[in-house]
């Protein structure tokens, strides 16, 4: 593991260089797809996931992958910060600053990490004992992120998307 | 599109937060599959998609998808920061910290960012006229992020990994 402290700083920001890559290479080959250009997506894609490599390289050197358990306990922390700081200061912000669409797109994040915070926490435990959570299907709003287990709801509960935007895993 | 300057860096902050939550669910999710808990690997899966929404809305706030031809610049602007500036400097203070492990993961990515720089500029070369990429397929080092078209090496030429270790797209 990484020990020097400004090495470990840099790392730190090439992780979120590459997750931001990886993340607007993902967006970039869906814009190619939607306009039928298949093979400038795929290579789109590809690039994405060499990214994703160079992330989970900076992320191991940081020494952030943990037990089962600490990686839940990350996750759950992370969806905390977001709910009781980060997008209801945002949310405000972009009220404030009277910029609907950050308002929208604040609060439909928000309203997502909500759940997100509570799976893991189930999840957390769950799995103590070493064991798998059960076999549920889980379902995403291709919209607004919203998240759900087991039935796919008539209608999204936050954005009002119907049950085919739905993502299945 | 979001418009007032505070909102806008908010919504940059968000972007890059959701990115980070997406990339370290992936990659927990690989921890949890290869320990064999797959049903959790899949709620990992599931709620990264829920940030690949979230992060999308926000880039879509920021004004941040264009056309073919912009997306294809914005995608090389970033390599060429990377390759010319971010990559080097941080290499070079993990030497000069004697950190081997920043060492190595930094080079990693900084040799695959070449060569996706010039696919980038091929791509908007191809791509100029409205037309797709020619239909090639595209293998990844699943250690290094190193990037190649059509064939598979016998090792990779930049970790030393063998043809196995390569995904295709
Ligand atoms: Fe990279
Ligand atoms: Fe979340
Ligand atoms: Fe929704
Ligand atoms: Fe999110
Ligand atoms: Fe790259
Ligand atoms: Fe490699």
């Amino acid at each position: 593991m990484v020990k020097r402290e400004m090495t470990r700083q840099f790392l730190e920001d090439a992780f979120c260089g590459e997750s931001k890559a990886h993340m607007k290479y993902l967006i970039f080959a869906e814009e190619a797809e939607r306009k039928g250009l298949k093979n400038l997506a795929r290579m789109w894609k590809a690039i994405a996931y060499a990214e994703f490599t160079h992330a989970r390289n900076h992320f191991k050197a940081l020494g952030y992958i943990g037990s089962t358990d600490e990686n839940l306990q990350s996750s759950y922390d992370g969806e905390h910060f977001e709910i009781e700081e980060m997008y209801p200061v945002y949310n405000n912000s972009a009220e404030f600053q009277t910029e609907p669409e950050a308002v929208r797109t604040t609060h439909f994040a928000l309203e997502a990490e909500k759940i997100h915070e509570k799976m893991y926490k189930d999840a957390q435990e769950k799995t103590k004992d070493g064991n798998d959570i059960e076999d549920s299907k889980f379902y995403i709003c291709n919209v607004c992120g919203y998240t759900t287990e087991d039935e796919v709801p008539e209608k999204c509960p936050v954005c009002g998307a119907s049950k085919e935007m739905f993502k299945e895993f």
